[in-house]
């Protein structure tokens, strides 16, 4: 799969959420030049980066030193100001308030829902990034408990198509899975 | 398919370009706060806000008056002051220089490729939105001419799923198609 | 989604298994005119008119009435002696014996595992039919309970490319989602 | 990707065509225990011994001795008697008639079209195997020019799904793309 350059400069530790995810995760929010965003598990920052370069503030949090040390490289390297990295576990608190946009990519992120809704503007976006669809059955489930509405999930396929003189047509191979992607909006006082 | 708020309350006209492959260019162009962006044609100008929404300065060319209204009243609702759009037949030159990033929804893109050659930075990014694969294989043959670098094209596939009490499964229809997309860099000088 | 003749002059009740579908489970289950199969629930047939164009003897069961009347009318007017459609609750026994091949498009076809067991050959395929992922997960858990070996899970797109004048293209819109295949074959006694 | 028992045990060269894509073979032509079948070129010989062993007769026909050692190998070993395997350019004729169905995997296959219609019997089906799309748009075009109708092209994508205990999702790589199928069939006189 490709990776565009501002991506493979980045550091990265075991595993990344791909371009392809973050693409969609920057459109479906509608991250901009005003956004608040709050991002946990950090990893290898590729996300965090990439709402950095964009909006006005990230804060993202992780519990693992060592991917943080990863992400601190990535920050500084990529001189963003405005990424603030701090260990800290999401599942007991998010100390944020006001935030536009909260992205999770931890396992146990439906821990963080009721945490995330306190945290949130009104209409403010969620967005969490769950690879079992058995994690996406208890994430959604406690996402209507807690009356957050435009639930949507979905999976993102990019394909790589070869055009050449021989011929074009889609890659023979290609990544089919990476993890499924839940949106959701946290609703208005009437 | 799911539309976020933020673009379902766009005006549009016949057809735009969607947010999951809005979000591809967002995140494979690594358009940011810094970005100067061009794009041409307008349409209903859904790219054009969402990039005006992330970057310094955006100008969006089209031929047709009739959209270039649409597109205007979406730049005036949403308070775009960076966005500019103009009648422009880009085939014919793009006065723009030093710019950024390049996205081209139009059905003879590859003869804006010399123009956008001419405007574009060092490394900066061209895009390519295009139905059909004729136009594909044209389109990167008329780059390769250009020598630009790292031609990739692929297509985005967003597929819903369903998760309800009765079970968890992929939407039984969706959107199969909209177009390829065709990244490419300019060359930078040796 | 194209449908070819020899399905399309068919009756159809509410839901039909697809003649995608019906492919993959003809391959992979290697259904030859040797073959002994059973199928349930029969629905209006197609599956079964399927297997019986090719193999030995067909027996098809469905609790439903209204169904086991339109496969028959399918039967008739294919001319399939082969094929016996005979009103059995499936998940009560099975008293069919050395089956090579049993297929079963119904809800709680995890409970038939064990009459399946006995009725198949050592090495006989089972496939069932199944849309929700719950119900894959219940139905693989029961395989392995009853030693059934490869087992392996899918999903069966075909995707339509329009081939016109005006260019060549995947299908704007199409199906994304009918069911899962699961198959799994009967060990052999050491 | 997985591939069932019967067809692991047969030898294979360079290339073979898949399960998933002789399955959809398999239901879209219809074929059955009464059809005749002509199959070129033999390659391993995959397909002709999936059409053998569910129809009547087989005649497949290579023009490298190499590939017919292979699937002759291959006919042994499944006793299929009324598999025929011989050395001949089926672009330069076919000697046979009536016959119900005619698959192609070669590269130029475009130039076989004239010959299987005057093989096929009326409503017989001609299958296409071709991975680039340019043959696609040349094979589409040659069938039109000779009236063949319900001219359909299309890609076959079965995606593995992984069921454990730690969860369940598709597999995270896999096989996008072999090869379009396009299947036609001869017009009857009216």
């Amino acid at each position: 799969m490709y990776i565009p350059d501002h991506y493979r400069r980045l550091k990265r530790g075991p595993q990344v959420i791909l371009p392809k995810d973050i693409g969609i995760i920057l459109s479906y929010t509608g991250v901009n030049k005003n956004s608040i965003c709050v991002d946990a598990g950090t990893g290898s920052g590729w996300l965090a980066v990439s709402l950095a370069r964009i909006s006005k503030k990230v804060t993202s949090y992780d519990i693992r030193d060592d991917f943080i040390k990863i992400a601190q490289r990535n920050k500084t390297n990529e001189g963003l100001e405005n990424l603030t990295i701090k260990r800290k576990d999401v599942t007991k608190g998010i100390p944020d308030r006001k935030v536009d946009i909260i992205t999770l990519d931890m396992p146990n992120s439906d821990k963080v829902i009721k945490n995330a809704n306190r945290s949130l503007k009104e209409n403010g976006y969620l967005c969490s990034y769950l690879p079992h669809m058995e994690q996406v059955k208890k994430f959604v489930k406690e996402l209507e408990k807690n009356k957050f509405r435009n639930i949507e999930t979905m999976e993102v396929i990019v394909r790589d198509m070869m055009v050449r003189k021989e011929g074009m047509r889609p890659s023979t191979k290609g990544v089919w899975h990476t993890a499924y992607l839940v949106f959701a909006q946290k609703s208005a006082k009437k």
